[in-house]
């Protein structure tokens, strides 16, 4: 039994942190954070005394802003908006969760992705991607919940695979992604009870992927001499699922609906 | 077998988008969205006439700015940025991907997330939070890599499962994720070649959950009557697997020095 040691990693990256501040330092730069907390939480307060601790050791400049509990919510925005139009505040950090009465999904516009240190504001309020969100349309059109279901995506791009991964997942699916570096993919997919497909590759997944009960969601569109087919075998999963998204007529015709979803989204959500 | 048809969703969401415009109309507001294209790809341009179609039929407005392919990278930024600025824009939508000379990550930062209505602009070059990015330099300082493994992660949190999941994946791991509605949690962890853990419930995972040769990262970290523990039991981890993080002493301390290290790139990507 190995012991990995935080300490391992910790010296690594520190080691990297003074190299690369050396090299700022030599142009006669600095890096400086902003921390902004609000309330008392003992979490926060010890994280922040570290953190401040930790930049004091390496030279990074710090300030950090305190709130009491009970700040309105126009005070902390107007403040992190502040600090991220400084050109001297390199990154914010935001102790989180905020107090409820908080919205967060506002207070997040405030803080751009680049300053984000945390990386903790983003993610979940953007938009998801179109394609994903249709497929999770076409699921709910039919009454089809992933909740506690095994559900298996084939493919980890950032436009399909990996948002669908998410959206199922925060839909309560007990989500597998597969992809190029997967040893086998047809024994994992035989184990799904939702199957969706976004590998791109024309009619690559066969019966050799599928097993019967399965629910099956085709990505994939590419035209052929005669129409347009997907990423699945049309006629094997039409022989083994118990349902099966068309090509055409599936997935790809919902996407362009929720474009217009978002259009309207964004337009509901600047008026907030 | 039940074909599920696009049309179903589509109609539920466009009588969505009919009903929402209404409302957005009836207050003498209206809904407008600006596309960017670079370059002549058919795709990019038969998605476009769609999208003008649809919404032309909606009534939502439309401006579109075409590109040649070999744009300059200034202008394009500035011309996504003005769109930003405009409050009359409500979304966004730049045609990806981008020829290869154009720097995605820096044309991003010219739409806000909040405009971004494909959603297709964020995720990937954002700081992932450092708890995540701790448990991947961890494995990293011990030459483990995820490519090809059976990775499973208990926890679906927005600061660690889910951006660790993304992480693996991204690593090419091949990764499930456990969470509370999860049917048979120690079956899923069973399974795991490397085991991820960040459930929040101190000593929750036991011999039950383990199997021999795991490597075992717990990102768990409670204090106790005598100093702090992890998720899991370190005592059946020791036991059982082939490699373990002790808790103090394993990601908890890496995740401060990651937060070091998004301050310097943040300085350094700003500078680009």
């Amino acid at each position: 039994m190995q012991l990995l040691k935080g300490s391992v990693a910790k010296a690594r990256i520190e080691s990297q942190v003074t190299d690369r501040l050396s090299a700022i330092r030599a142009k006669g730069e600095s890096v400086r954070i902003a921390l902004f907390r609000v309330g008392e939480r003992g979490d926060d307060c010890g994280y922040e005394r570290s953190i401040l601790r930790a930049c004091e050791r390496f030279g990074i400049e710090t300030e950090h802003t305190d709130f009491p509990e009970d700040v309105a919510e126009d005070t902390l925005y107007s403040a992190l908006a502040a600090a991220a139009q400084r050109n001297d505040v390199d990154g914010i950090l935001l102790f989180r969760p905020l107090p409820t009465p908080l919205r967060t999904e506002r207070i997040r516009t405030a803080v751009p992705p680049e300053k984000d240190i945390d990386g903790a504001l983003l993610e979940e309020s953007c938009f998801t991607p179109c394609t994903p969100e249709a497929c999770m349309h076409l699921l709910e059109a039919y009454g089809i919940s992933p909740n506690g279901k095994r559900c298996v995506v084939i493919g980890r791009s950032p436009v399909v695979g990996k948002p669908l991964a998410n959206l199922l997942r925060a839909a309560g699916g007990l989500v597998t992604v597969c992809h190029t570096q997967t040893v086998d993919v047809p024994k994992e997919t035989r184990e799904a009870e939702l199957l969706f497909v976004a590998c791109g590759k024309p009619r690559m997944v066969d019966r050799t992927y599928l097993s019967p009960r399965q629910i099956i969601i085709d990505v994939g569109f590419h035209p052929t001499e005669n129409g347009f087919c997907g990423d699945v075998k049309a006629e094997d999963a039409e022989a083994i699922a118990d349902a099966y998204t068309p090509v055409p007529g599936g997935v790809g015709s919902v996407t362009l609906s929720v474009l217009l979803l978002h259009a309207v989204q964004a337009h509901e959500r600047k008026h907030v």
